[in-house]
């Protein structure tokens, strides 16, 4: 059993800590146009009103980091991710994760960003490992690491762990410690594959035990193709918390995945006398006006 | 890594096989007076309709085996037992589990159990020992074990793993195998220990590892005192089956917790195809007149 480590991410004013013993740390995924037809479009016209909504309603939903896309097609990526980052910084004070799959977008986003930024991501595949973590080095960033590499995502959990650990590596050659790679397992779809929950948290469970690194994992693309996703989400989320998740990339304005996180850290004894699902519970009083 | 060990249990006509590569087997916890006053009422008058109604409601709502319990302060445990029995078996045919600390009434109780019932329970103390176990193998029942004995409730998970270890091997002794023995972790209260979900989860996953026996355990506990109870129990079953639980003891009622253990399974690839999942939402759909 390794030792579990502590990932350090910061703003220019705020530090989040992720660790196994602490409360679960929640990626806001809202800043992101991918799917989202109407961001899509005000960003295409330079109109950031929805960046800067989503940003404060993620951060006042319980969101301790936010993950920021700026992937619109046929757009100049590196000064379109760092307008919607300044954006996002001008109105929240949380630390940022940084996301996207154009190098070049991700330097650009490194040098304006002040402090610690969580990059999401770098793979197993060689042209992502020598692009991606050179950068994450240079910039004293983390950085995430999807279990998939040029043979794609395997189909096994023993086959993830592989990807996680050459990652987990290739990143230390360059003098990034383990402490600063958070492994995805990657959470594919059930309705393509019965087994797609079970290899994630399996996934997560070995990396965990194998090398004590922080998680992190989209819960959202599990449930595709499903009726009622909410439930599944956030039950898939508890369930993967209790196998080693630490940091979930998800929406906070879901009510019923915000609870489940809650509810789990408290069922992990991260939550001392429930005083955070306690107060939570009389803030969801409030907004409800009881 | 143990084996995982397959429970039956059955009435006249009906079987179920308790096995942690199987969906979830729900346990309808609802025919019980403990803390029902009018149940209880009811009961002192020899009405019996709330036991028919719960009975009906728990197997439509999905429970796979009904435990029932008819302890009445000052009542005749044995005699009001086997009657509380005979009104379920006459308008269900799922397998009881029978839920008595007296072992007159569970010998009364088994004498008329026509199939392969469930004891409700045993535990590590030596009395229990000694007056259940000789019952269950007499009447080639099943036992859930509870993971207490003369010292009390250990603290810690290590110990509570030693009570089950010494329950299956005092079982074993008398014949009865581990497939048998249904290990209960005991859920304690949240409010009054930050840590008793933790510690019951590790249970479960250290008698899983160390025995392969199923797991079963009452889920209502955990959340005493705290706001918001519905969440905290369908979040810590869905968490519990994945350290291995197999068969909860349950309100099946509940929806919250039905659709839990239901996303559970479907994320531990015990559903496939979504197929039930799918069932259940469009019985939901239905019941709410869409």
């Amino acid at each position: 059993m390794a030792k579990d480590l502590t990932t350090v991410v910061s703003s220019k004013t705020k530090t989040v800590e992720i660790n196994r013993n602490n409360p679960t740390v929640v990626i806001g995924e809202r800043i992101n146009p991918t799917g989202r037809k109407k961001v899509l479009a005000a960003l295409k016209e330079g109109n950031f009103d929805m960046v800067r909504q989503d940003a404060r309603d993620q951060v006042a939903a319980g969101a301790h980091i936010l993950d920021v896309n700026a992937g619109v097609p046929g757009a100049d990526e590196p000064a379109l991710l760092k307008q919607v980052m300044q954006t996002v910084m001008e109105v929240t004070d949380v630390p940022l994760c940084i996301d996207t799959a154009d190098p070049e977008a991700l330097a650009a986003a490194l040098s304006v960003y002040e402090g610690k930024a969580l990059v999401n991501s770098v793979n197993g595949e060689e042209r992502s490992l020598e692009a991606v973590l050179p950068l994450v080095k240079e910039h004293g960033a983390a950085v995430i690491g999807l279990c998939m590499d040029d043979d794609g995502i395997p189909d096994s959990a023993e086959a993830r762990l592989k990807v996680a650990g050459k990652i987990i590596e290739r990143a230390g050659k360059l003098g990034i410690g383990p402490e600063d790679v958070v492994i995805d397992p990657l959470a594919l779809t059930m309705g393509a594959d019965s087994n797609a929950g079970r290899v994630a948290l399996d996934t997560i469970e070995m990396v965990v035990r194998e090398f004590g690194v922080n998680v992190t994992m989209g819960a959202s693309n599990i449930s595709f193709g499903m009726p009622d996703r909410k439930y599944i989400n956030a039950t898939f989320i508890a369930m993967a918390i209790h196998a080693g998740l630490t940091c979930p990339i998800t929406n906070p304005l879901v009510p019923e995945v915000s609870i489940a996180i809650l509810a789990a850290d408290l069922a992990m004894g991260r939550d001392e006398f429930g005083m955070r699902w306690i107060q939570a519970y009389r803030e969801r009083e409030k907004a409800a006006g009881k």
